[in-house]
């Protein structure tokens, strides 16, 4: 699909569902928000979904309130969806099954492992953001893209390049953001809703992290531990413990860093990160995978042996 | 000045000498050694002078290793100075004296403070940095921008807008990043050398600050504090200290983050960072001052007694 097919797609449809996917993140949201309200200008109703609830961080994005976690369709209802973000139908989770009562699907997305399963699929790799690729078609539509869009937009390429720090940004991605900026966007407001607010409770676990640290000079590996226990006692969810593996990674002449939560069920859930090395690989040995920098597995067996473990494959394949 | 009335001046001129700030930051390093590479590029004769040594975290940056911390000029030598990133020529501290030896002064930056000390002055308050002057300079007189400018460029923007982060950052800020990209710019490259990279002494030391984090929830303040000799027993530096008052700071709900250092000489320097306060006017009270959101003050007194003080004014204030 083109950019320009857009348009004799949506005349046939006054009924648009927008989908993003489980564990949403700055682009899931912000894309779809700035998507919804495009159409809404358009005189479209439109729906917006997502399986999770959408974390309250991103409650500043204005439309932040429309996301549903619960997909009804009406089944007489013409119904035309976007999934956006999504490599796969299984990133909806349960909503996949009831994707059936869709008569068209449009597949928006940026990841390179995207399956292409939609009726209609624009997915374009070299975006950092699906948010980009939405841009695009805002523009080359002549959309109008008020103040509202641009901050979704920027918040959610601003979100998927760690604020234009990560290897996707390009200078395409840049030209972007001056725009929107152009167009109102607080670059301080969305970075410090999206980056600097911690919560206190990751910050006290945070401290008995560093209290496990470790380091391997040598080998240049460097990890820390928690267990699920003391995350209960500070009555926090183990989505708080997000990032803390890159504190050991980031360490000076460190190469690898490592995480490990043990779980009260006898699992311990690895996180690795690396500079230079493939994690991913390491990950593999024990049934895990993910990027080559940044991978993870779960492993069952005694806390202590589980690190030994971990650590001894890690200082043999460097 | 004018970016256009560069060429004339430059003529006059076989030997120039780059100045910058005690403490250099990335905008200080970053500027003058594109500065330094665009003027030998045309045949000049250049030397970099700052009068700090430059920290070695910026030694990715290409011509690093010609920065001098001595400046001895030669009597008779004609010189053109440029100075780059200083609101006064007092910002270059022992070499401020030497600086009549020299016999015109082109000032450049970008602080709202600037005294116009110069000869000539480029000063524009709404560049994001000193950098985006450099830029236009090159780019306005059709100077070769080669990779290694490129990079210079880019690295003093990113340190000077937190990757695009502050207040600070425009459109053209991003505008220019993105034509600093087209020339082979790898941002990711820049960002973990100038804002992932840890020491395992800050993270130690962390750890340390974070054991003696408390909260005021009534008046939304957050406070750490560390002693001197905390500091020595890790062999560390007081500069690790750096950024540690922004995580109280940035806690949920929180306004204002205090950091206490307690000195052995019996004087505590206090870090004050608000979110919506103004600290700088808090500060004053103690002799003190900086930004309305980032401000300071040394106080002396037992450290118990000293941290009593400063919150009480601070609830006071609120």
């Amino acid at each position: 699909m083109k950019e320009q097919d857009l348009f004799p797609l949506l005349e046939g449809y006054n009924n648009i569902s927008i989908f993003t996917h489980v564990r949403p993140d700055g682009d899931a949201i912000g894309s779809s928000l700035a998507w919804a309200k495009a159409l809404i200008m358009l005189g479209k109703n439109v729906e917006i979904y997502c399986p999770d609830v959408i974390p309250e961080r991103y409650s500043f994005l204005p439309g932040y309130e429309r996301f549903q976690d619960q997909f009804l369709p009406h089944k007489k209802e013409k119904l035309l969806a976007f999934v956006l973000d999504c490599s796969d139908l299984a990133r909806l989770e349960y909503m996949e099954s009831q994707m059936s009562q869709v008569e068209k699907i449009v597949n928006i997305d940026h990841h390179i492992t995207n399956e292409c399963f939609g009726d209609h699929n624009l997915v374009k790799t070299s975006a950092a953001a699906t948010a980009e690729i939405i841009f695009q078609l805002i523009q080359e539509n002549n959309l109008e893209l008020d103040q509202e869009i641009s901050l979704s937009l920027y918040a959610a390429i601003s979100s998927d390049t760690g604020s234009f720090r990560y290897k996707n940004t390009t200078p395409q991605t840049m030209r972007i953001a001056a725009l929107l900026l152009e167009n109102g966007v607080n670059p301080y407001l969305v970075s410090e809703k999206l980056f600097d607010e911690l919560s206190l409770n990751k910050l006290l676990l945070l401290r008995e992290a560093l209290y496990t640290l470790k380091v391997d000079e040598k080998h240049q590996v460097a990890w820390m531990s928690m267990k699920e226990s003391t995350v209960r006692k500070y009555n926090a969810s183990p989505a708080e413990l997000e990032g803390f593996v890159n504190y050991a990674k980031n360490i000076k002449n460190m190469d690898i860093g490592v995480f490990f939560y043990h779980g009260n069920d006898g699992e311990t859930k690895v996180g690795l990160r690396s500079k230079n090395s493939d994690v991913a690989r390491m990950a593999s040995y024990f049934g895990g995978g993910g990027h080559p920098l940044a991978a993870g597995c779960t492993v069952k067996g005694r806390a202590g042996q589980v690190e030994k473990k971990i650590l001894k494959i890690i200082r043999e394949a460097l």
